[in-house]
């Protein structure tokens, strides 16, 4: 048999999940400082609770990228596939919540769809959402977290945002019905440009005067006020307004990474409102790497009845994040272990002075085989650890620990004290 | 459709994940002060990886309690049921990783088994294993490291030590060929008793001779000296020249929560030295709340061939910990949010403070809708946020905010930079 992983899956190595555990607990820490509290689901949901998200026959693609089980009591079970249908799940399962209901969660997702660069079966996602508030205080909260987690990320980002009510009003201000796939190709506008929607649009079925209308108003550069101009529409003019309201908070709050796009729409279509999304001001990457909006109607619908649920929220991209870190090269990962203590038939004194650095908050590790000194500096170095403390018996005798420098390979013989003030934590 | 969760999994609430938290971050750094590095593997398996483990006819409960699946290619995949397989893989899979190679991981496991009090289909392992040392060094870090980590969580346990070879020993000298069974009756030797498992062995078909020699040996309070004058195996001797090493790399690493119990074997059959069980010193709960040994077995037989790859490691029974500190009672859960504030027509001004609160490293959140004073006081006091700030024209005017405690219900008019100094993160 030869050993591999299942398809379309991977094991995060230890330098690699050395920095996913920063950037979670970077995430985490803002999340926390924002009053957001932790939540965790499971894995295994009933499938027919993940069937019921597209009983509106939205995203039938997750759906069948869903992965299906059955327990041995042939219960039909199935792998979550995003952490919004477990929250609406806990939201109807927990009526006497208090409400606004501020949470976060990160965890894996399972999508069984076709495998590309950088995409995979087994997922991390990682969402704070506000349920309960019809507020546009709670949209401002939102992007307030995005804008703290990208400034302690030391990652610039735009967050680019606009309203689905603003794009509903121009498009049907243009005499367009079906604004599903308008809006999918509009969302292209930075992509393509005007031309590229253009004929986008076209080949989906809507009219020159249509199309000309829409991108008479919707240019990648205009503003608000240009906007409010030529809009008639009630719908649109309520997005203006929301939007409006929304950067009057952004302004108190000195949310300076936020800027209005009348072409972002984002591709699903249980957005209700504001929609959002980060990218970084320059560089080669483009994904976004946090995206949201809001979402009012899909609580109410998996709650059994027609009243909306209002809900804000987003997910951080863990994936893009991490390749933004890892492009920027000065990722500053700790070494996993600072001193690697290596006894020379001193292995009392050596177990000594390894608990000493531990419990000085050095991290630190010990020699544990039998190999030779320089088979040992070998090992340290193919770790990377900064540090080696050579003790052997003329050490002892003399109360100190021959300290070896891995980046310069200069040694010092240093008592403990000045090694404990030296590599300070 | 009746929302609820699949059949064995449950949602983890907030203050519960909260906790979750704190223990999985106090081990975290537990691992990392000790030189192990984090790996992740994934979720999904392929089944023949999965059932490669039984194969030498190991255990199989586990494997009929694997969750099965296929995807859309009809591949046959597994939801991994432990942390050891995955990581046996890995190594496979990574034959030039410097050995010896420290690594822990925390994670989701499933087991389609009955379900019992406590007990779950989805719940997490939270593993360290030193792999590619045959040393008792290793053996003495990861007692090191569990005793550390209870210190650190400050619940007092004693970590019981025993050597499979010694056990070995007993029960060859007592003339026991299958060992496998007497060493499952032994085991419960602290919780029936001898005449409860010479009952047990007899009923395994031991014959009287055989368990009158062996609990000759084995008793609850038998030390290493005393066996030693009785004990003429060739292996067991060793188990004890084992067991002595290892006491005594633990007294130089002043490992005080150590103790020597013949009758403590394990259940599982792959350990092949020293295996350990830590207990709470005091208190009712009497399930152990970390347990391992070394494994010397397995990894090879993963790699096809016959040769031994030394391992040892051990499990944190996360479960079990989070009991143990709830029942403490005095556990404390740092609360999500420290300051709500309350603007009374003071939007912009209260947005600035909440976002004054958080750059101070205060967790704060602002009230999101329109409801009332008392609403929001009630709102506060329900999510335990120990105060709340009131933000009022009059207030404004002033230069101060109403700062009120929850807990003695006091209010006090003060100064944005005195509500820093008081409310220190």
């Amino acid at each position: 048999m030869e050993l591999q992983t299942a398809k379309g899956v991977r094991d995060i190595p230890p330098e690699e999940k050395a920095l996913k555990n920063q950037v979670v607990n970077t995430l985490t820490s803002v999340f926390e400082l924002y009053g957001f509290q932790p939540l965790e689901t499971p894995i295994l949901e009933r499938y027919e609770t993940l069937a019921a998200k597209f009983a509106a026959g939205e995203e039938s693609d997750a759906l069948r990228e869903t992965l299906k089980l059955k327990d041995q009591g042939n219960r039909d079970l199935g792998l979550r596939f995003d952490l919004t249908v477990p929250l609406a799940r806990f939201m109807a399962m927990n009526p006497m919540l208090k409400m606004p209901f501020k949470r976060y969660e990160i965890g894996q997702v399972f999508r069984d769809g076709p495998i590309k660069l950088g995409r995979y079966r087994e997922f991390w996602q990682c969402d704070a959402d506000i349920v309960g508030s019809p507020s546009l205080l709670a949209d401002a909260e939102c992007l307030a977290v995005i804008d703290a987690a990208f400034k302690k990320l030391d990652l610039p980002v735009i967050i680019k945002v606009n309203n689905r009510k603003l794009l509903n009003g121009i498009l049907g201000q243009a005499g367009i019905e079906q604004k599903q796939e308008a809006i999918i190709a509009l969302d292209k506008l930075d992509k393509i440009g005007s031309e590229g929607v253009s004929k986008e649009m076209e080949q989906r079925g809507y009219t020159k005067t249509q199309i000309a209308k829409v991108l008479s108003m919707v240019k990648s550069k205009v503003t608000l006020t240009q906007l409010k101009k030529n809009l008639t529409s009630e719908e649109g003019r309520q997005g203006i307004a929301e939007l409006e309201e929304l950067f009057r908070y952004c302004r108190s709050m000195n949310i300076t990474s936020v800027q209005f796009d009348a072409s972002l729409a984002r591709g699903l279509a249980y957005y209700t409102g504001t929609v959002f999304e980060a990218y970084l001001t320059k560089g080669e990457l483009k994904s976004s790497l946090a995206a949201g909006g809001r979402w009012d109607a899909m609580i109410g619908k998996f709650l059994g009845g027609n009243r909306d649920v209002p809900a804000v929220g987003f997910s951080f991209g863990l994936e893009p994040i991490m390749e933004a870190l890892k492009l920027k090269n000065n990722v500053k990962i700790k070494p996993a272990v600072v001193v690697y203590v290596l006894p020379i038939g001193t292995e009392k004194e050596s177990l000594q002075l390894v608990q000493e650095l531990r419990q000085n908050n050095i991290p630190a590790s010990m020699a544990l085989g039998k190999k030779g000194v320089s088979k040992n500096l070998e090992y340290a170095s193919a770790l990377g650890i900064p540090y080696v403390a050579i003790l052997g018996e003329d050490e002892l005798k003399k109360k100190k620990v021959l300290l070896r420098d891995m980046r310069s390979g200069t040694e010092q013989l240093l008592a403990v004290k000045s090694i404990l003030r030296k590599i300070k934590p």
